[in-house]
Formats: C-alpha cells, sequence, structure tokens
C-alpha cells in the first residue's frame, strides 16, 4: 500500500477517546481524525432528530478530510443515528452497539445481560434489540448521573459509590423479578470504563464487564483486512499520537486536559472547528 | 396603548422559567415569548466563544418574533456573551447578574457574599465583578453536579444532599479562610431555586438566599415603565399562559415535562425551532 488508511472516529464528546486507544495499537499503519462534538454534547440526554442531525454534519465532516472508514465511538449517536449516518456518508460506517452487543454474546453462559447506559440509549433500546438477535436477554439501565460525575473526575468518589449503587441495586431487582441469571454487564457508554474498578467492587462475583472499544477495534481491523485496506500485519504497541489529529467544536484546553484522562496519555494539539451549529 | 409590549426570555434550558415566573404577575399586559436551547444545553460547562455565539442566534431569533426587550434569564450566557448580545441585538437587553449583584447588595449587612454557579460562571468571575462594583466581597463557588441531579428529579435526595455538604463545607472553609463573614447566598444558576429547601436546611443561621428571578423581573417593569412601554398598573395574580409563547430547539415532550416543574404550572404548548446548530 501507498497510502495508509483514513480512519475517521466520532463522538459527542472525550468518551470515543476510549476506542481510539483500542484502535491505535491495532492498526499501526492507519491515520485517525478523531472529532469530538464537545460544544454541543452530551447527545445522551437529547431527541433522537437533534442527535442525528448532530451526528450526520460530524460523519460528513470527517468524510470530508478523507476518511475511508467512519467509527461511530458515541453510543446514543450510534443507536440514534446510525441508519442516518450510512445513508449519509459514502464510506463504510461501523458502530459500537453492535460489536458490544457482539462481545456479549461471546461472553455471557447464562444469556442474560444488564445494559448500563445514557437516557436516550436506553429509550431507543438499540442495545436490548441488538441483543435480542444474538439470543440474549437484557436488562436495560439509565445512568444519567455518571458521566457528570466523571467528568467532575469523581471516578473514586463515595457520592459516585452511592449513585452507582443506587443504580445497579435497581438494576439488579428488575433482574431477579424478570427471573435473568446476569453474569454479564455491557457499559453502553464510552464514559464508563473510568468506572471499572468502582463497578469490579460494586458487582455481585461471577458477573463480566465488558466495554465495546475492544472488540470495535477488532472489528474495524477484520473489515480493513477484509478489504485490502491494511496488510496483514501484526499489532504493534506503537501508540504514537502522530498518527492521530484531534478535531473538537468547543473548547481546546478542556478537550486536552479531559482527553488525555480517557485516552491515558496527554493530547497536546487539537484543532478548533466549526459545524455551523 | 394599541398593543401588549413583546418581552423575549432567553435560556439555554428550563431554568429561566423561574424569571418567567416572575415575570409573569409583575407584567400582566405584556405577551412572552421564551426560548430555550434545549438542543445545545448545557451552557455551564462550554467555552466563552460557543456559549456567545448559540446566545446571539437565540437573541436574534427572539428579535425577529417583535421581542422589544429581552431578558437574558441564563446565568452563564449573562457572564459570558450579554456584551455580544447588546451588540448584536437593537432592543434593551437586561442579563441577570446584575440584577442578581443588584438584591445581594440590598440584602447583605455585612458585605460579603457566597455565589453559587456553573463552571463557566465562576469562570467568568462576573459575579465577583458585578459584587465589587456595588461594594461587595463575594466567594464564587462551582457547583458543576447540580444541574443534572436537579434534572434527575432528586431535589429531595441524600445524594443531592451529600454533594451540597460538599459544595458549601468548601465555600465556607474558603470564607473563614479569608476572613468573610457570609450572610448572603446568592443562587448564580435558574436551577439552583429547586434547591432552596434543602439549602435552607444545610446552611447555618442567619444566612439569607436570594435568587435572581424576582430582582429581574422588578427591573424589567422599571425599565419598560419608564420607557412608557407599560402603563403605571398593578401587579395582578393572572399568571394566563395564554400570554406566553414558548419555542425549544429540542424535545417538545421533554420542555413539557422538565418545563412545568421550573414554571410551576403545566405548559401545554411548546414549539419547536431550529437555530441551524
Amino acid at each position: 500500500m501507498s497510502t495508509s488508511v483514513r480512519i475517521g472516529v466520532f463522538d459527542s464528546g472525550f468518551g470515543g477517546l476510549t476506542v481510539l486507544r483500542a484502535l491505535l495499537p491495532r492498526i499501526p499503519s492507519a491515520e485517525f481524525f478523531y472529532l469530538g462534538d464537545t460544544a454541543r454534547l452530551p447527545y445522551g440526554s437529547k431527541s433522537q432528530t437533534t442527535v442525528a442531525r448532530y451526528a450526520v454534519e460530524s460523519a460528513q465532516r470527517l468524510e470530508s478530510w478523507g476518511a475511508q472508514y467512519l467509527v461511530i465511538a458515541c453510543n446514543t449517536a450510534s443507536a440514534l443515528a446510525l441508519d442516518a449516518i450510512r445513508e449519509a456518508a459514502n464510506v463504510p460506517v461501523l458502530g459500537v452497539i453492535e460489536t458490544g452487543a457482539d462481545s456479549a454474546a461471546s461472553s455471557s453462559h447464562t444469556r442474560d445481560v444488564l445494559v448500563l447506559a445514557t437516557d436516550a440509549t436506553v429509550q431507543s433500546h438499540a442495545y436490548a434489540q441488538a441483543c435480542a438477535a444474538r439470543g440474549l436477554r437484557s436488562i436495560e439501565r439509565a445512568c444519567p448521573l455518571l458521566v457528570p460525575l466523571i467528568e467532575e473526575g469523581w471516578t473514586d468518589h463515595p457520592v459516585t459509590r452511592q449513585v452507582l449503587r443506587i443504580y445497579l441495586d435497581e438494576a439488579l431487582a428488575t433482574a431477579r423479578d424478570h427471573g435473568y441469571a446476569l453474569d454479564t454487564v455491557l457499559l453502553g457508554c464510552t464514559h464508563y470504563p473510568l468506572l471499572r474498578a468502582m463497578l469490579e467492587a460494586s458487582l455481585p462475583d461471577g458477573i463480566t464487564i465488558l466495554d465495546s472499544a475492544e472488540s470495535t477495534a477488532q472489528r474495524v481491523h477484520q473489515q480493513l483486512e477484509a478489504n485490502a485496506q491494511i496488510s496483514n500485519g501484526n499489532d504493534s504497541s506503537d501508540i504514537n499520537l502522530a498518527r492521530c489529529h484531534f478535531f473538537a467544536t468547543d473548547s481546546i484546553g478542556k478537550f486536552r486536559t479531559l482527553g488525555s484522562r480517557f485516552l491515558g496519555q496527554p493530547i497536546e494539539h487539537v484543532e478548533l472547528i466549526d459545524l455551523g451549529g
């Protein structure tokens, strides 16, 4: 191959950087364009129409920069707007709902799964449908306070532990009422991996916690390889950020600070762009 | 007067309805246009440039509907964008920071005031400047989790009490360190009046809690009377919503549900508009 494949990664904010973090070592030859629509976040409390409009604008912008493959790393946008994005785009588009449901299907023995997500994602029932299509039963639980708590940096704070306890107790009670034997919790929001330690301590033994970052990265790799857009290379530990271009629609400073937390390493350069909204 | 004066009231979401609630009985002859930019809320975590752009678009839309007077009921927009709005508008514009500081100046005996507000409002130091201009010393405290907790409906919930306790303890300790004798707490976000009962129970005795809704309504009345845009009438208990037109940029259903909580009565009709963002 003469040039490296260009992959566009889209999220409403910073959470999608957990997906980019999984993509970087897996596809070392690619060039990444990450767009966070920070001026209009959060998507998780907004309507389908609005989320679709915002997500389509962002996807089109990524394509205009030459992206040959789009990863919708935002669960809410994947749940509410994937069809709209696919219709508007001229390149393959992958959302995180299907890859998340795939990893739950691989992992669960009881076939009963708990999905934690934003209000909008839960109301769309996109995860319930994707799980059902894979022979899984699911309980979807909206956790609207977790994103603001994580963005406040309270990832190891008694208040967050208490809020999580309330959400989990209600969800586990619903599971008992339905006679479900949960063995898998699927994190249906890219912010939630930052609470993995707290979740592990708060859940009963024998429950596996999954997020869609790894399974998404794996799927992107498979598809690009199948399309001969990448050579059959090995994974690399190279996570050289020189291959990454970061764009945000609001404050660069905040993107660098918060984003570095999600990416797991410092982000130096972010470009401010205007989506006209 | 042959026709009633048209007043535009702007907020990023629903909180400004507490200001409209104070305006309605005070100016019974007016027609009100309330615009909530719900598709792009919250403003409180965003940058000055973005907030100014959004607020100017909303103000211009209100003026295009014939508003002869604009009330910026959003503290963040008042703090970050009042100059930009005044420059773009052709009618008088009133923000809630100055009226809030006025009511603190009238109320405080010790001249030491605590301001609770969003991140963006605190970082702008608009309240500190407005207080200093009135001979008040102030401590500004950002309370970023209160808006999501209020929107979750947790206005009488142990988690909210605990979060408020953390914010207040830190603020009161700062006051002690500075040798300030606080006797007034100014609510610098239109969501916070919904936590008035909890705040009263959480603060030491002898502290007065103020919000800017009443002082804003009073100032609007004075200015319209001075401009002879309203006759010298009495206040009315008439809060007939037939005089109100509600507009939102996102979900109508959510506006009706959440908005009714802030207005204190059911909102029937809301029109969805597109600000192009």
